[in-house]
């Protein structure tokens, strides 16, 4: 990922078999695990470890989220997440989701999570600077979704 | 429950080992599977087992989802989940939820799912008549959240 | 659960329509969480919270696992997971279990944990004298699987 | 992969954020979807779709996992799964597994699971000739362990 250029590259998973269910499609929770994959990926290509993070006790659970599913995705199927981020604030930082369907692109799910920024012991607190920087950076280079 | 009264029973669990992350609480994609609990339990309680829907062709993948996480919970808390119908239409339900702390009743999460009415190759169909009475009934009976 | 007779409940779970797989069943891998489950309501039974431990500096991580599966458990049946301390050394501890069909009795796998336990970094420590007492009363108490 | 050389790839994955635990560890039951990504891949690279099988009637469901952990890893570490066939009959397969950690080559969990073939039922069969074809190759040419 170029933050320059705006190009990118998706978070590519492939469904396992562990996260099926009896009717034969991803089972929808496991949506928000692929997301997760895809902010932390985008976090790394713009040079932000979230594990470091984490160690200087910046915590970022979600806070909200909100999904809606286009079709159902099966068995060792490839899926691309696209992620950016669409809104930065001083506590809270909001991420949406583009997944389609490796293959054809068909898309699978759209999505969003907001973040919030607590400390170690779970108490709100200011995204750090530094963070923050990275955050509204990556929201200007924000690309376009893939069929757009 | 008591579809007369409107009196009814949440769905109480606990969170599990398997279901913290390494913030020390429950990982926000479980409350989904806890959820789905929800739900079952409450067409249960109407008399409609939803393993025999399946087995009748129907089958009722979600198509939308929102969650709002209000607090933390952590492992080995008991969670009380409640459920009631807020919406029903020819091909889609929706479900919405409260999940609070048992021991406190403190609001950990609202949320709710749509559901979408399918057949067994996941092609779009209306609900069985008999099946939009029950869900019809649970929404008219939908009780107030506890703290109301 | 009682020491001195050695009578003791089982742990009661719902098979969740998220631990499903597309083969209709429970997915081979969640028999691990429903082991914790049983291991935790054991100690519980016993007095001991495991989460009071942990926040004790005592971690007990699974070095570990054999399962044999002995039958498919489907959709929203009911199981009952039947645990005893086995094995008690200085560090380590082995639970046993034994997880059946609720409404048959069918036996659906047996398996076994060898918890190694560590202090807050990981390392290696012996178990606490209080909570190798406990757990050799277990042991000692042990029951019979239901079916013997 | 090349079954005439026995040179192969491992399946490299990272931790994801949701298989964390309280302890900051993976929890231990996600090594068990792991080591399904492993045998999945290596039947691939022997050109064998194992959703493909299940298409075609043939089940192969788990029904003796083991694991021996040797050490946790952490929230976004690269984890190599190396896989073989170490045992073949004509109605179960055996594969073993050497999970390492990709950047250090530490050993993480060596495991193995026995698979039953059964019909769409449920029922045992005997694997199918052109699988057992494939499942023996692999084993004849099982690699050592990158370590040996």
């Amino acid at each position: 990922m170029s933050l320059a250029s705006g190009a990118f590259e998706p978070t590519r998973l492939r469904v396992r078999y562990a996260e099926t269910d009896q009717m034969g499609r991803a089972h929808h929770m496991h949506y928000l695990a692929w997301f997760e994959l895809g902010r932390t990926d985008l976090l790394r290509a713009a040079g932000v470890a979230y594990s470091k993070i984490e160690q200087e006790g910046v915590k970022l659970p979600v806070s909200h989220v909100e999904i809606e599913y286009r079709g159902p995705v099966r068995y060792d199927e490839l899926v691309d997440v696209y992620t950016r981020v669409s809104g930065v604030r001083s506590r809270t930082v909001t991420f949406t989701y583009l997944a389609v369907r490796a293959e054809t692109g068909d898309e699978l799910a759209a999505g969003s999570t907001r973040l919030v920024c607590t400390d170690d012991k779970g108490k709100p607190r200011r995204i750090p600077p530094h963070l923050i920087d990275v955050l509204e950076s990556l929201k200007a280079n924000a690309h376009a979704w893939p069929e757009s």
